[in-house]
């Protein structure tokens, strides 16, 4: 699979009139190679040639020994460097010849010192031949996407129980980190959001001892991972009975969700499924009050490039896997927000997640 | 304060010949202009100019404002840019002049879009003249480091009560982070390991639920943060009376790391430092088994730019603050590791760790 896939990037680096391609982002020299490693700040880079038969994977010897895959032995050649090695000399020498996509998040002091070695390579950004091929997901992906989003159902169904119980923001994360390890095995694939009342419209507020108040809305935004990909899904519930105006607001939201998703099938701009959201919320009268993107492609990472926004014009493909996640947020009061994941199929897509998107009211004592 | 640290700047690059600095780094941004965000995959920058009286901060609309200090308001001119402007055709434009100094870890395709609109641009690696500005603490910010790391102590101090009662490691990390919060309102500044027996020697073992063994080694390597400033400091307890053989180690480990902090002086070569303690680790027998450097510098960051390494020549200068943490690791076995946080003074050091460095051998039953 890993070599089909290089054979795949080769062919769009030769159509890319690319001959080298620099990758340094560690989920995509994963899914090239079946290596994996978080180099922190040492060099970590595959280095995939258009018209060669033997790539290059560069460690340190620091990090975890390379065990390639069988197909991979002869393709991928290992070149193990020391600290203080003079590594990106031989990188430089590599690059030599014709133009090289350097990786979109490489940090630039690689970039100025290999330049500042060789100052004739010929470096542009093709990062996106990379994560093009990475936003389609094969039939096993998807399915462990679906799997991944399943177990995320199963979590959020066990934590809107616990919220009912009154606990506070910080108790109900330490308590979803035991949720996802006895789910999966594992924890977080990003710092959870559990938010109650105007909390839920801070986008920089951090989990912290709030207790709910009754009538809050509770924003929920938590994801997992299971077998190297990601979960990411949103609900809003309420600590008893909330305002008409939060219940308003919460229709408001589910039929921009909804609608939007409605709308997702191959062919279509990704603008146009921001647009649709959008337009929901700003007619209701609430445009300015939901601001970010509908939504962001997701798989290995939680974020991957590509989004649902009015400035991608990017066409759905069937295989693309994403969020929906329209929002209101009214500061100092409320927080609404809704996020699916979802995959586009031949014909229109595929939901990921299956909890309940009818208003959650928890039943709870008024007193508390 | 920030004014005064912009000026020295400008003097810096003045001397290097280097008419723009890009500082894209948080803390940088932060320590120049009192501003922090944390900007995900947006744009956040700040230009210093050498020659100018008006510099830059560049920041996207879904960031928090800046409500800059009144002795900046005239001398940093906020650009608020929204998702899809042409900011980088602006920045550009003020790069013009001149050699410009792109900040070491800014993503690469911020600095080859750059490129591409103007590819007259001198872009440079001079980050140093920041981290070197940083890497030298004032006397506020050594005390606020003194403040930090006398909370880490007592931090160390609960954790190893708590280890002497029996719990999993994932358990202890739970209790840590309550800890760390009620001693100063803030959680981890890295992720804390405590690992039990043979993990202590994997580099890659994250935190489980592994219950200790009599005997075990226990290493602690634990941080958080305060007033903005992070702590970090490492020890090696046993679960119960250890082998000779794992005394011995502790014993050789503990000589390293006092000699090395006893040899800490102005115009002294960081390298010279990691010498000490890696010919102690040697001539004892293990020296293939201390696998990594011997400190790193820390300030608003745990992990700042420059380190206590073979290949680091730099000279200690008076206001250095830095990890001194040799290791012995024996896979399968245990590991052993003592950490203190420094400050370099005009004549010495001043260890910021009080916790005990002799070797803490809990009390407890051998039957469990």
């Amino acid at each position: 699979m890993n070599f089909t896939r290089i054979q795949q990037l080769q062919e769009k680096m030769r159509e890319a009139g690319i001959a080298n391609q620099v990758i340094s982002d560690p989920s995509s020299i994963d899914y090239f190679t079946a290596y994996h490693t978080q180099p922190g700040e040492r060099l970590l880079l595959l280095i995939i040639f258009a018209d060669k038969n033997t790539h290059q994977l560069y460690l340190n010897r620091l990090f975890p020994t390379a065990e390639l895959d069988q197909d991979l032995q002869d393709v991928i050649e290992v070149i193990n460097y020391n600290d203080g090695d003079p590594i990106l000399n031989k990188i430089a020498q590599s690059l030599a010849v014709g133009p090289t996509s350097i990786d979109k998040l490489w940090p630039s002091h690689f970039l100025l010192d290999l330049l500042a070695i060789d100052n004739s390579i010929q470096a542009v950004n093709q990062s996106h031949l990379v994560d093009d091929m990475r936003a389609i997901k094969s039939a096993q992906e998807q399915e462990l996407m679906a799997q991944a989003s399943a177990l995320n159902d199963q979590a959020m169904e066990q934590l809107i129980a616990l919220i009912a119980k009154g606990l506070s923001e910080k108790e109900l994360k330490g308590h979803l980190e035991d949720i996802y390890l006895s789910l999966s095995g594992n924890s977080f694939s990003f710092e959870p959001i559990v938010a109650f009342g105007a909390n839920g419209a801070d986008p920089h507020h951090e989990t912290d001892g709030t207790m709910p108040v009754y009538g809050d809305s509770v924003v929920i935004d938590i994801g997992s991972s299971y077998k190297g990909y990601a979960s990411d899904m949103t609900r809003t519930v309420f600590y008893g009975q909330p305002s008409d105006k939060a219940l308003e607001i919460y229709n408001i939201v589910k039929q921009a969700n909804e609608e939007a998703i409605a709308a997702i099938k191959p062919g279509i701009p990704f603008s146009e499924i921001d647009g649709i959201a959008r337009d929901i919320i700003t007619k209701a009268g609430y445009g300015e009050y939901f601001t970010h993107r509908l939504g962001h492609f997701i798989g290995r990472d939680v974020h991957e490039a590509g989004d649902v926004s009015a400035s991608n014009h990017q066409l759905i493909e069937e295989g693309h896997v994403f969020s929906i996640e329209p929002g209101i947020y009214l500061p100092g009061e409320l927080g609404i927000r809704i996020e699916d994941l979802v995959i586009a199929t031949a014909d229109g897509c595929k939901v990921l997640n299956h909890v309940t998107k009818e208003a959650i009211i928890l039943d709870v004592n008024k007193a508390e």
